[in-house]
């Protein structure tokens, strides 16, 4: 419903709380504490809670992405109104734009944004592979040409650390090669172990009061390299340990097979995180398998493209059969953009190119995917994930039959 | 602040309330009633109330203005957070797409856009005459063809009605013809008469529960023209007389002069409203006249362009000075995007194109126009507007020299 204004505030000519809290987090120690409260009989997946100097997360749990500072098209305020609870930044683009230095004379990423609550920063490999221009791998490190003007740069595991530290991010990564698919096997090991030792070197420039290190788990689409890989880094001193690598053009079954293998080889009290993952189905399934965390592009690209999550399905706003409809996008969705807006309009505005529709689908397609998240974490508490999967399937089956089918056939729980 | 979000509400599978407004105003009579609560001493100022089926609107007032069905990049709570009471909707863009009569069957323009309150509707000609294609007038109405798509239409003045009486607009414009600076002598006069007959046409088609209803003075840069025009058209019975064809490329001495020479021949006890004005001088000038109403893209298209307005003047917020300036656009601005973002942000945001950089930018420009319209307003009411006038220019002067010494030279009143 619509606010009254207050004039009165309008008038005051003073800024007492603006810049109170910018500064607030710099030169303390980066907290981090995970705490498993409760897991799943029938599968591997737990309830926990993560806590950081920016608060706490609850897992499993989704961060969407905001790769240069915003989850693209909304602010703060609304992604905590659709449940968010943490956003991953994506280190190579702030590296680049607007530069880490001037994050970090500005107070840090969380002050820059306007965000509170938990960041994960990754450490710039995905990108530095999927994006940029001539890139160089030596021991050191690698050299890149930025994929926006051409200048060349030299990241190393360190320097990797060294940003993410001044972003004063929460969660850090380690820098790695991602390498894409199908690699040759020889090329997947030697890139494995260098970066095994790229994280070695990571722990090894650790200070006090940095952000907590999460590992990076390679080896492409080898299991013993996969196995190789988590044994030599659950070794070292991890806080976190990611799977990489992954969704990044392999079949799902590919994907859920390599996840089958290496999550039962990570430390059970320490959190998961699987990168770059994915639909509901794929978050589904890692969660099962013991995963915790998860962000991806997913929701938020699809909704600038007009692509929409319902309870019933995919969604494409722009198909003329939502011309004159005048339903919300879905009749169970109690989102802002459903309980305001009819597909006819979210029709309109997306076929005109409004700077709203891209607006009013991400809010839609965030809470989507945090009301799915909460629902699991809610199904895990009560102990009804059972039951929770089999009305997912019941639901989803037939609309994306490739998925279901697939989690039905690999998994054994139920 | 970030608030929590309801999980219980999140949860909720019904939806009682999201239709219950949609189709509250079908089939009713359209309310108008406009009342002067105040005169200013020592200008033509005054301060008044229009009141509509869809609530009331202070005067004077400034429309923002939702081309398609949206004020680019926001929602209507922010609209009315901050301070927006009444916006205007281009009939041209919305019988293009998505088509009034799409509109209509979804319940008409409040509902679908989601804006509870007072809504304006153009009629159109400005529009035919500076964005499509091949028009041809005539003395029934004017052929054109779409900007979109080249298609050809008619529209008559009688058709721009019934388009705005589907959208249930609270108040229409009649179809006129906005001619082009400069335009010669005797066009202008012949174009003027052409749409004060389609204004008659235009009040002899109204029907009982239609909008209420505007005419347009046109007349050119000719006095004679503007007078004969006002003349004839407040022998009619419009609820608002609007002055047209102004802010088309004309000197600003130009269309100071014109308001100068017509607003004074316009009935004192009916609503005035300049069309497609402007800058805060224009503004505050035209205010100091007697007018009541303005529409103008300016504070949202300069935002979208990094263009913004501050107390101490405009605001470029690409400038390489802005890079880690951790200040917010103004220290004296309390608007959402200055409590709690740097121009170092919005520059950053700005130069990578996110979305989040037009609503921020939008948000801080319209709160700048309705802060100093709430202000103007206050100062007819507690007779300072003499005060204010001249803080103002204090203010201005010297951050854009032309206009107020203009207004100086031109104003014979402090």
């Amino acid at each position: 419903m619509i606010k009254n204004i207050d004039f009165i505030a309008m008038a005051m000519p003073c800024s007492f709380f603006r810049n109170a809290k910018r500064y607030a987090h710099s030169d303390k120690n980066m907290a981090f504490h995970f705490t498993i409260l409760k897991r799943d009989r029938f599968s591997k997946a737990r309830l926990g809670r993560i806590e950081t100097d920016h608060g706490s997360l609850s897992t499993p749990n989704f961060l969407p992405v905001g790769t240069l500072g915003t989850v693209k098209s909304l602010t703060p305020e609304e992604l905590v109104e659709v449940g968010v609870e943490a956003i991953l930044g994506n280190t190579y683009h702030l590296y680049l734009k607007p530069g880490h230095e001037t994050i970090g004379r500005l107070g840090g990423l969380h002050a820059f944004i306007h965000w509170e609550k938990p960041i994960l920063t990754d450490s710039g490999g995905y990108q530095i592979f999927s994006l940029s221009k001539l890139r160089k791998i030596s021991e050191d490190g690698v050299t890149f040409q930025s994929h926006i003007d051409g200048s060349t740069h030299f990241l190393t595991p360190e320097k990797v650390m060294e940003i993410q530290r001044t972003l004063e991010s929460d969660i850090a990564m380690v820098l790695d090669e991602c390498i894409p698919f199908p690699s040759p096997y020889e090329y997947a090991k030697a890139s494995m172990r260098l970066t095994t030792r790229w994280a070695k070197r990571s722990l090894q420039v650790r200070r006090e009061g940095d952000p907590a290190l999460f590992a990076i788990i390679q080896g492409g689409t080898y299991r013993d390299l996969r196995e190789e890989n988590s044994q030599a880094l659950v070794l070292m001193d991890f806080q976190g340990y990611a799977i990489g690598g992954l969704s990044v053009g392999e079949p799902k079954s590919i994907m859920r097979e390599i996840l089958e293998w290496t999550t039962p080889l990570l430390p059970e009290n320490i959190p998961r995180y699987l990168m770059g993952v994915g639909t509901p189905e794929d978050i589904l399934h890692a969660i099962m398998l013991g995963i915790d965390l998860f962000d991806c592009v997913l929701p938020t690209r699809n909704a600038r493209n007009g692509l929409l999550f319902t309870s019933s399905g995919k969604m494409s706003i722009k198909q003329a059969q939502y011309a004159e409809d005048g339903r919300p996008i879905d009749e169970m969705c109690l989102c802002y953009t459903c309980r305001h807006y009819s597909r006819a309009y979210l029709r309109h505005i997306y076929l005109t190119h409004e700077i709203l529709s891209s607006r009013l689908n991400t809010i839609h397609n965030l809470y989507y995917y945090m009301k799915f998240i909460k629902g699991l974490q809610e199904a895990i508490q009560e102990e009804r994930l059972q039951d929770f999967y089999k009305k997912f399937r019941q639901q989803r089956e037939g609309l994306d039959p490739e998925c279901p089918i697939h989690i039905q056939n690999n998994w054994g729980y139920f």
